[in-house]
């Protein structure tokens, strides 16, 4: 691509850095901020690098905060004792979109994945071992994807926690509701039909 | 959707703002960003504010420029006899992407276009007349949309520029390479006929 100026071509290459952004789009995206107010688009820089700068890592579950600790975490009103192991900061996010939890999360920052080079020490394990030792948690639930690496990390944080009088429990599996059951793979149709539930909970539901 | 972070929340504002991006790319967006060194993002912030602050409309052409004339219009190895007009920036782009012509451009920023409001007067029309006036232009060619917009404009150009002597084209319509001729609509098909060339203009080309 040629560009007559190095002010849009440096613009165009930054936003074809981000993910699924290719040159086309970033081209887009940029001759639309040139349209707009330059108050807009200083406004729209500032946020992003603030953004950046100013985010907390809440320091009891790792989840993205603008303090020390995360505002689900802080809440009164959420129990402690149920604590939700999730992978990253999106699938708290889809969680707390259904509004139906009312515990509060682990954020792992990963999984276990040794082709990626990611082995247990790079996850944020330790301190869920900690918060387990150190405050009353009664029931750990598994929200990890259900893969291979998903699976091994479940079974590694079962055998650190074997020890300590707390019930672990993983996210249901089987047919999406709205999904094809031809269309389901093996595993899952499988294991939805040996996880099969009474038909009260069903309805329930 | 629930965020946990007032900062992430008006990032992914900012981002859905964009055209074609929603929430849930901007989501995305924000979260790779979150990924990525401080010191990036805040380039990335930078150069977006600085793109728009500092980007210059070039005086002779009004394409974007780093300078009060583009590099274009104060290249010598350029026809300046030779003016391509175009709708806007983007188009600039893509017939330089050809690296074909070797003229210079006149950016209009738009085609009359009555029901979105767009008359004569909002069009960088006025400059181009002084152009043609002032400066030893020998040929224009309209390179717009072949639309009831980009015709209307063509149109009213030609009758503004009727009394110079100045030679005014059109870029040729027809069958683009590796359309199929079954798909072409019926105006495109009809003026590729008449409009047809001799072999040997195909053959060289």
């Amino acid at each position: 691509m040629i560009f007559s100026s190095a002010l849009i071509e440096n613009a165009v290459n930054e936003f074809a850095r981000l993910p699924g952004i290719g040159k086309k789009t970033a081209l887009r995206l940029v001759l639309h901020l040139l349209k707009q107010d330059p108050a807009q688009v200083k406004l729209f820089g500032d946020v992003v690098t603030r953004m950046r700068d100013q985010i907390k890592f809440c320091k009891v579950c790792h989840n993205v905060s603008d303090q020390e600790v995360c505002s689900i975490c802080s809440s009164l009103s959420r129990n402690k004792a149920l604590v939700c192991v999730v992978e990253n900061i999106r699938d708290v996010m889809a969680i707390e979109n259904t509004q139906q939890f009312n515990g509060v999360y682990h954020v792992l920052g990963g999984i276990i994945s040794p082709i990626d080079g990611v082995g247990p020490d790079q996850l944020n394990i330790h301190t869920l071992v900690e918060r387990v030792q150190q405050t009353g948690i009664e029931e750990i639930i598994m929200a990890l994807s259900p893969t291979i690496e998903g699976d091994t990390t479940i079974y590694y944080l079962s055998k650190k926690l074997k020890d300590f009088p707390v019930k672990i429990t993983t996210i249901a599996r089987g047919i999406a509701f709205g999904g094809e059951l031809e269309y389901a793979d093996e595993m899952t149709l499988a294991r939805s039909i040996s996880n099969r539930l009474p038909l009260e909970s069903y309805v329930q539901k």
